[in-house]
């Protein structure tokens, strides 16, 4: 147990720390900006978070195989392999602690003109066509700077803290196979963070939500027919691109589920090769989201069947994908209010609740989180807010690096008020 | 063995005969056209038939179960039985002639209009919402006429002949049920024609053609689904509407085939009870065709498979009845030949050829057709020609009651001349 | 101004007086019950409460075109005509209270096993077919007992008091002809109930919601095409079922509203003749709906964009009929207060809120409740609880007939409160 | 007038000519297989046939703007131009007559292995990608030997001849191009003909046919949407892909002429981008056909007012436009049975007749026979037969370089036939 002039000054530290780390922080940040890399293929975001783990001293740093299951990654792209770092702090007995940074970049390609700050500063985006759109530079540099300053506290901490840097959070495609590698098996406190944007009230601090999400499943759907002359011999064709079609419309005629608001889109179709040929395959990208979970898989169940009956009709065969899946989710209200505390009396940071903030988009936080609840253990997903330049996802995209100290107060306060005791 | 002057005579009482009776025949027309009652309902039409071939004297009058297989029926409505009646005539050794007749009218109110003949001659169809208006009450005329004249030429005959009084032709409903009995199996030679408009260069007559016709299938589909509340539970039923709008859209969508012109239509749907209900139940009537039996086939086995998997992919399922069949076929070129000669040169009736005449409509004529011929038997569908007031089906349609005179000579003659020997 | 004594005289004469009324107000409803009238058909009845309001002793009562505007009535079946009946109560200076209940019955066959309470006491329906399965009988019963008590208290009244029995709430079809009348325009406080089956916790009483439903638009769609004859000449003809079943699937597929949740069914279709016809008619009945107006609206107009293309897009034309219409809503909070106290302080009716309860359904209440606040007037929905026997729209719905009683003390009681001083 | 004496040497000229220029005409054509180059790109093809008639001693030679009308090019790709090459023959007074040649390439990858003759022989295509798979090889060269021979000939000649390289056959995109510019408007008699593979019974020779075709229209059809977040926002997109797939379906579904054989193609899809996204774009290729130029205009008609309304069904835009067109036609019985006259009597080539060949396809040499025919003159369109090692279009095809021959007296003979006097 801790007296209270040693809690006081562990709030100290961290609020010292963080503040005199500002500028390293912004460098850190400025090169994974620089670097983005997009999920599977974090190869070098990856090389550089192990080596940083290491040199602030994590008891382990674990890489390859070690951090994701291989065959429950989801949507792996070609060249795409075993990514994401997990860094290991064992600080004797007491509770285990995951904090989770998210590290993948996205397909945009970045703004150049030059109100756009990283353009102005010279750390645009140097892989062309890719861009840190969604913040996750951010959440890598918070997730090191948390990392550094925990080490150095290790003596007045109890327990173990995972730094778990997961790959492929877009698409929500990597936290299943971080998950089924066993990782979240012993942990007792799950918490991660966004990036968000403050509002003229609320401009900068740490945003309490109800850590809602959309549940959702991605799929990749192929149709397999056979091509024959359109004019000479269609009967011997079998057409996939009338699978395809009558599948599209039947997929966004799925009746609403009654108790929760859901959505299914289908965003992409690429199928045959000439006007004069029956077409014999059809590719189709679609998506599937609900209120709950359990919403999210009748759209799930109901679109499986539909695409299997849209290819049989037409003597077709068809395959499916599971390209990503996230929950629906909630955040344990005893962490929420034990965040809040800490960031509104020990580190002095702005802190408000929105419960359903970030509650229409899905994150693959959800499957760890599920994963830590379902034994007992208790999960918060929370907004790190500052002014943003532009909506997430856009390429004038931009968060304020001051959100990169509170970031690390907010993580290493939390991990601090759990594991002091 | 007849010798010519026997064979001339034969002939002569054929043409003296025939022209005598034509107000006989005119006035057993007018009974049936005043009587008029739908496929699988002729009651009253089978009674007289029956009666009158007992009176003619024929050796056995085939009824009820005797004639068709209550089993092999299709399309038979609420309230239909075992109606149609075969008359037998044995002369002796010889070939087997069957001679059909069709017997059903049509769901057609009559024209009432005066310069409508059968309204002006007081004739009209007393049968409210029923019309021979395919010339089906000519049909039944020509055969008992045929019947009695034969009845009385028996002993220059050596063979036998079925006089087949059909019921349910229109739908293509009653002759699988006949074949099907077996009355075909010894059939050496089948003829049938049916009434016909002429034209200026030929008003009135015989036409010869290749006996082609629409090979069809008929079909009622139900799709049976699950009712539950449009806004408060959509998900918990199964919409047989989705089911049956998929089915409507991928069944005209049916690639043609390359080899023989084919046809589908959905024509009727009636689906649903309320706009508040998720739709339980949908029905639906469509036909098949093809040039060709195998074209034909393709396009019943597609529809069939349609059917199935829309219904699967919503959650229903489907019960699919066959309502009417007809096959495509040709008539055999020698006894086209011989019923060409017989009209020509023995009973002065114009005679011409028009291989492709009514071929672009389907005729369960073509079931006994295939039946004859698949053991060696020769089959021959001809037109008999007068001036019509109307196209077939029409609610004005009429033919010239001097056609009954050549249906009667057409068929005694080429009968004759078939067992002549 | 009143006194507290005189005040709580009024209380106890209301409670004394529904108290008293349990038979009178048990034996009305079973009148009603015994004789179910549709929407637009309520003549029976509407002679019945005119009858009666008159008997009580209402300054006028209005009928016929004084109610109803015939021009904005939706959804008026064959034979319907001006039904409903507002009774006028003139207390002298003070605001105008507006009641409403609705009188319309469902064509619903209602059980006559004898569980079933109406069939087991001998008064189930005596309009085969038809059945008040929504529990308007007693809101009419209501409606009687509180104009009898509130006619007998007038001297303690100061202000206006409109009892409105409206026609056609089902399909949400009379609302509308009322407000257009002008009914509302002076309308200060605006209240309606609905009987509502307990549960556990809150078997009886009354429950005070948020007024919340779903916006709707009711509409039947027909299609004009053109017939031909499906194998000689389908390209003659305009195929509806086309136009229809096109229609179907692109309706079901509207994309969500990404702020609303929103529904959509097309529940009825009925197309066409025969299967060998072009189909040359398709009559369609559909209903939209959406968590805010704005969504239904969206809805709406994309439904009404659709039916259009899709009859264009196969020759046909297109009529669409407006059969129903509600708003999404919300109670007037400080008038559900006054509710609330009244029933809990004065009453002695068990009261509770649960602001989302009934919310999933659709009442065109909401028409009238817009009307009276977009003016600054108050609305408050409440749900008169008691324990149900059935779902409501089922052939075994009864609810219990001491909700009569508290129906009647709970307006009389807030009519009461409102027009005191 | 010649005599019959100079007659038959003409016969013999062109006869021993032909034998003697075998070995020629096969280099010249394995020249053309190497290089094979695609419609509206035949630059280097165009180029050699250009200068190879002048120097055979054309009278004109017409080039880029000359031959083709610019506007008046179908299915132009990027990079394509202005190719084809007509030679002019004036030899005085006398009838005009066309030969036409089509000398494009197409899209296909021609086949490496051993006994593929071309690479047997070390010819093969040196265009990655492109092959003569059509034969277009030997009908350049057919056209450069007979040009060249009737140069030599032109003294015997009374009229004047048009030798048209026509570029971007296939997919039915150039002829009208030419005929647009004029060139037909002249001609009194127009042959043209395809390489062919022969049966057992008529392994090598000159087939006449009916000269039928179906008449066909290639259509590129982009739907443009409005892209939108699909879960947050996608009542604020247009869905081109909705549009999409409902053009499909009722394309697919555009009830058959029941006058003439139709068929209908959509081929090829390409919409949306990523499965998040509301589709905002959709690109697809299609084609109608029938066999009259009246049913292929019925689809096309019909085709065009759905992608229309489906567009505007879901708020999208369209745009349609015409890849290419071929008519429905006939060959001049007179001039097929000169043809016939001269093969059989004056040439030695084996000869016969097979109406129907050929006809299932779609040529745009009908756009100029249907021009010649137009004011009078006479078409012929023949088959070049020879045992051709795999279906046209196949990455094996290869026919016979003694067809080469046959093709040049072919052509040599007929226009001999028509100009001698």
């Amino acid at each position: 147990m801790m007296d209270d002039t040693e809690k006081s000054r562990i709030w100290q530290k961290i609020t010292e720390y963080a503040e005199a780390s500002a500028s390293e922080l912004s460098e850190l940040r400025r090169d994974f900006h620089r670097h983005p890399e997009p999920g599977w293929m974090e190869f070098r975001t990856s090389g550089r978070i192990a080596d940083l783990l290491h040199l602030y001293g994590c008891d382990e740093v674990l890489t390859d195989q070690q951090v994701c299951k291989a065959e429950a990654r989801m949507g792996v792209p070609e060249g795409g392999g075993m990514t994401g770092v997990i860094g290991m702090l064992h600080c004797g007995m007491g509770p285990t602690v995951a904090l989770r940074f998210d590290i993948d970049a996205l397909p945009v390609r970045e703004c150049e003109e030059l109100d756009h700050f990283p353009a102005q500063e010279g750390f645009r985006s140097e892989h062309a066509g890719y861009m840190h759109a969604c913040g996750h530079d951010g959440h890598i540099t918070v997730g090191l700077g948390t990392a550094k300053l925990l080490c150095q506290m290790r003596e007045q901490l109890h327990g173990t803290i995972k730094f778990i840097f997961q790959p492929a959070e877009e698409g929500v495609r990597g936290a299943r196979a971080i998950v089924e590698n066993g990782h979240l098996e012993d942990v007792d406190f799950l918490l991660a963070a966004h990036m968000y944007g403050g509002s003229e009230q609320h401009p900068c601090g740490i945003c309490i939500t109800a850590g809602h999400g959309l549940a959702t499943t991605k799929l990749d759907v192929d149709f397999h027919g056979k091509a024959s002359h359109a004019a000479a011999a269609p009967e011997q064709g079998n057409n996939a691109l009338l699978a395809a079609a009558t599948a599209v419309l039947n997929l966004q005629a799925i009746p609403q589920h009654g108790k929760a608001d859901t959505r299914i889109n289908v965003g992409k179709l690429v199928a045959g090769s000439g006007r004069n040929i029956i077409c014999d395959a059809a590719h189709m990208e679609l998506e599937v989201r609900g209120k709950t979970s359990e919403a999210n898989q009748y759209m799930q169940t109901y679109a499986e069947r539909i695409v299997k009956c849209a290819a049989e009709m037409h003597g077709c065969t068809v395959e499916t994908h599971l390209m990503g899946t996230a929950l629906s989710s909630s955040n344990s209200s005893e962490l929420n209010e034990r965040l809040e505390q800490v960031c509104a009396e020990q580190l002095n940071i702005p802190v408000w609740r929105d419960p359903e903030a970030f509650s229409n988009v899905s994150e693959d936080f959800s499957c760890m989180s599920e994963a830590v609840r379902s034994h007992g253990g208790q999960a918060c997903y929370f907004l790190n807010v500052s002014r943003c330049s532009a909506p997430l996802h856009n390429d004038r995209f931009d968060f304020q690096e001051k959100a990169l100290m509170n970031g690390v107060k907010a993580f290493c306060g939390v991990t601090a008020e759990l594991l002091k005791t």
